[in-house]
């Protein structure tokens, strides 16, 4: 996702800290306490312009919604609709989610979204992905024993990759589509990449998997 | 699959004894014998009038293929194609394959193709599609423990389906494609479907997958 430079965009951020979590890492192991709440914990990661956990904030009010964006420049158009929206249950992260346990203690969370999470076509790019074994490994410490991972995509070389990197970290696929704007889901809420994509015509597909309980 | 109805099938059947298995159930566990060699055998279930097996026969001669098939009057043609082509190593059963260990005994089979099988979409027909965790159970038992299930489908449902339902059987998934014509793999050999569908712009689905060691 692409957004020009924004030299006011730090002061923008420091200035809405009703949203934007300045020190996500001294937060760890007491989100709830950041919310003033016990409802769930769901955490979108790559969450770009943030039309994605407005709208599921908007839909379930009974969630506290996460949304970790790395670039600076893109995270202020979330803040933005935040500002405009005032959600009570949007926290917004502007960090490198390479290490989710920097940001969560064990079973913290019950769910993680990665929403078109960039694709690293590259075979020496695999470790990058967000569904390569590595990552998989941080999540299940980080979500609660029933926690999920929903993912969406409209890259199909991703989408196998991950099908076959959940398959052999022994996860369970629960729902699966492989065309999901056929499926017709009035709940769905779209992403921005989303929106864009498959008005293209391009398939989006979507997965429901979990860890095995043993 | 839908053909007229042969009233000389049964006889066109018998009168070729070196490609169709009259008495298959008495083979169980002597496959080896009927072929006369010990390459390793592949199964074609609902193999339809035949083109996949030829196709792949000719491209394999290391591998023994046998191809079952439900329908007398779908059969035949299958029967025609190998009387012109006279493959050493292909069988044909017309035989209803709802339980494989019937046929072969344990561990006697080292890969099982499943194409463009019937869909079943309905909820209470579940239990006949052959990726219900009856049919992978039954896999499971007659494939060599390096064995694996090939399956192809133009049916996202069915797929969709069968993806959830290798996970829950704790399979593994190695392969997938969700777009397998895209792949322009030289190797693909094409069933009469699969010809069919792809023709008319449908995405053709494959997965390859095998039951995990523990
Ligand atoms: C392809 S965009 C998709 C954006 C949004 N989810 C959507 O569907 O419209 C991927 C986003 O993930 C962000 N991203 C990539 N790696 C990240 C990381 N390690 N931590 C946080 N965000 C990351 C990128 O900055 C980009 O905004
Ligand atoms: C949709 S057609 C596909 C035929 C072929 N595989 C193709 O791809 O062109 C499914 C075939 O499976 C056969 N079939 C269905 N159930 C079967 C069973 N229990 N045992 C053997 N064949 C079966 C049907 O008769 C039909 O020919």
């Amino acid at each position: 996702m692409r957004a020009r430079h924004k030299p006011w965009a730090d002061d923008y951020l420091s200035s809405h800290p009703e949203y934007v979590i300045l020190n996500p890492l001294e937060k760890k192991g007491k989100w709830q306490q950041v919310f003033g709440n016990n409802q769930p914990i769901h955490v979108e990661i790559g969450a770009g312009k943030g039309r994605f956990v407005m709208g599921m904030a908007k839909q379930h009010p009974e969630i506290n919604f996460i949304a970790i964006e790395l670039a600076k420049s893109i995270i202020v158009s979330a803040v933005e609709k935040a500002v405009e929206e005032e959600p009570k249950n949007v926290k917004l992260i502007n960090f490198d989610a390479n290490d989710l346990r920097d940001l969560f203690a064990d079973n913290e969370i019950n769910r993680i979204y990665l929403n078109f999470s960039d694709p690293w076509p590259k075979n020496r790019h695999e470790k990058r992905r967000l569904t390569y074994h590595t990552f998989l490994a941080q999540y299940q410490q980080v979500l609660a024993s029933d926690g999920k991972i929903i993912f969406k995509t409209d890259n199909r070389g991703l989408f196998e990759y991950s099908l076959m990197s959940f398959s052999h970290f022994d996860m369970l696929i629960d729902h699966v589509s492989l065309n999901l704007h056929e499926d017709e889901d009035p709940l769905n809420v779209m992403t921005e990449y989303e929106e864009k994509f498959s008005k293209r015509g391009h398939p989006i597909y979507r997965a429901e998997v979990c860890f095995r309980k043993r």
